[in-house]
C-alpha cells in the first residue's frame, strides 16, 4: 500500500452548465460558453502543476438527443474549448465517434493526436458502447487514452455517466457540488489533496 | 428528468474487512469472517425491501495475490456467505473466471443461475479484464448482469476497483466511511433515501 503524490492522468467532467444558466434565470443552452474559460483556466492548472494528461468529458452520443440549440450551443463550445487549447500548446486528441455528422468539423483534425505539450483527451460524440466495441476487433477505440488515477467530476452528480470505462476501473472519484460555471483553482486543489491521502492497493 | 423511487439493481462493494480486524488488533485475515453475518442481515433487508437484483463483489483475481492466510479466509469467507444465501433463497450466479483453480470448487454449481428469489451476482476470482475479453466473442462474460443503478461501498474509498465496468457507466455511487464488519441497516437506508434525492438524465 504506498501513497502518491501527483496524479498522472486526471479526468473532469465538467458537469452542471444547464442548472447554472437556469439559475441565473438564462435559457438553458446559454450555461455552455460559461464553461469556457473556466476549462481554459483549468488546463493551464494542469500545465503548471505538470499533470502530463488529461481526459475532458465534451459531450456523448446521448448529448445529441437534446433540443436542437443546446446541441448548437455545446459544440460551439467545445469547438472553442478545443482549439484555444491547441493553439495555447497540447497533444490534443479527440475521442468520439469519426464517421458521424454529430461531430464538429473542426475537430477532425485531432482523430489522431496533435501538438506537443501535456496530453489532452477531448471526449466529443463519445460513447461507452462505441468505445467498448473496438473490443471486438482486438482493442477498445480509446486504446491511446491511459488509466486515470483521478476523475473530478463538478455538479454534485456521484457518477460516471459513460465516461472511460475502461481507464476508470481504479480512479478515484472526487465530486464538487459547485457547477461547473463556478469552478475555482481550490477545487482542484481540494481534490489533489484529498487524492494524496488516498490508498492505493489495486486489489492487492 | 425523472426521479426513482427504488433502485431495481445494487451493486455492494463491502471493502474494510482487513483494516477493520487490524484496528482491533487482529490479523488482517481474521477480517473477513466477520463480514459473512453482515451480508446476510443485508441479504435479508434487500428481500424485505423487494429489490429485485443485487450484485456483491465477493473477490477478484487481484486479490488472489495476497498472503496466503488472508486467500484462504476470504474464499472461505465467500464460500459460507453464498451457500447461506442459496440456502435461504436466492437466484444466485457466480460470476468470476471458472477454469481456474481460485475459484472454490463449491461455488461452481453456480456458473448458471440457480435457485428462485431475489437475484444476487456474486463475483468471485472476477476480473474486470476477463470480463471485457468476451466482447472478442460478442458478449461481455458478466451478460446476466443488468445495468446497475446504485452501488453501494463501505470503508470509504470512492472508487470502483474494477467492479463491473459495463454495468455501473450510469449508477450512482453512494460511499459509507465506515468498514464493512461494522454495517448496520442504517447505512442501506441513507443510500436509498440519498438515492431517491439523485436526478436520473442518461445525458438526456
Amino acid at each position: 500500500m504506498t501513497r502518491r503524490a501527483l496524479p498522472q492522468h486526471i479526468g473532469f467532467i465538467p458537469d452542471g452548465n444547464r442548472r447554472w444558466a437556469a439559475h441565473r434565470g438564462l435559457p438553458k443552452e446559454e450555461g455552455y460558453r460559461f464553461g469556457i474559460e473556466p476549462g481554459l483556466a483549468l488546463f493551464e492548472l494542469c500545465k503548471k502543476l505538470g499533470i502530463p494528461e488529461v481526459s475532458v468529458y465534451g459531450f456523448t452520443q446521448d448529448n445529441t438527443k437534446r433540443a436542437s440549440p443546446q446541441i448548437q450551443a455545446f459544440r460551439a463550445a467545445c469547438v472553442e474549448f478545443a482549439l484555444e487549447i491547441a493553439r495555447r500548446g497540447a497533444a490534443l486528441l479527440v475521442v468520439g465517434k469519426y464517421g458521424s455528422s454529430q461531430l464538429p468539423d473542426e475537430l477532425r483534425a485531432f482523430q489522431t493526436r496533435q501538438g506537443e505539450g501535456i496530453k489532452v483527451n477531448f471526449l466529443a460524440n463519445y460513447h461507452w458502447e462505441w468505445d467498448l466495441a473496438g473490443l471486438a476487433e482486438g482493442e477498445i477505440r480509446s486504446r491511446e487514452v491511459s488509466q486515470l488515477d483521478l476523475i473530478v467530476r463538478w455538479g454534485g452528480g456521484r457518477r460516471l455517466s459513460g465516461f472511460l470505462p475502461v481507464q476508470s476501473v481504479y480512479a478515484d472519484f472526487y465530486v464538487v457540488d459547485d457547477y461547473w460555471p463556478d469552478f475555482r483553482p481550490e477545487h482542484l486543489d481540494q481534490a489533489l489533496t484529498w487524492f494524496k491521502q488516498q490508498d492505493r492497493t489495486l486489489g492487492g
